[in-house]
């Protein structure tokens, strides 16, 4: 079954980089990918904190966070 | 034709979790990727500072990093 998946953003170029050449390009049956864009979803950001998140661009799997370069923190978001 | 993509690392925890998760599973049709141990392989760090890696594990594709998390700093391999 597939491994549910988070990929946590703020529509940032980076953010958009990492969705392109990773998140759109993993095995999807494996990962069932749920985008979230934490800007727009301001209530999200407990879930990705409490994963570890610190900055976004970010996957959650399997509870654990995968940084990927740097976009935002997620500290910074207004 | 499939993206020549590189996974730097240096065999460390963090290192082997990103490539379980990421350079195991991205799709095959679209990366050929080549996984270089820069801790055995010195004479490769060149190559990856040159396409702006600072830290591993991180992929190159299409000539730009993709730093995920933090193993080691390539500044530090001895």
């Amino acid at each position: 079954m597939a491994e549910k998946t988070y990929f946590y953003h703020v529509g940032c170029d980076v953010c958009a980089d990492a969705e392109r050449q990773f998140a759109n390009n993993l095995d999807k049956t494996k990962f069932e990918i749920e985008r979230v864009h934490l800007g727009e979803k301001p209530a999200r950001r407990a879930e990705a904190k409490a994963a570890g998140v610190k900055t976004v661009p970010a996957f959650v799997i399997a509870g654990k966070p995968y940084h990927i370069n740097f976009g935002a923190n997620l500290a910074d978001l207004k």
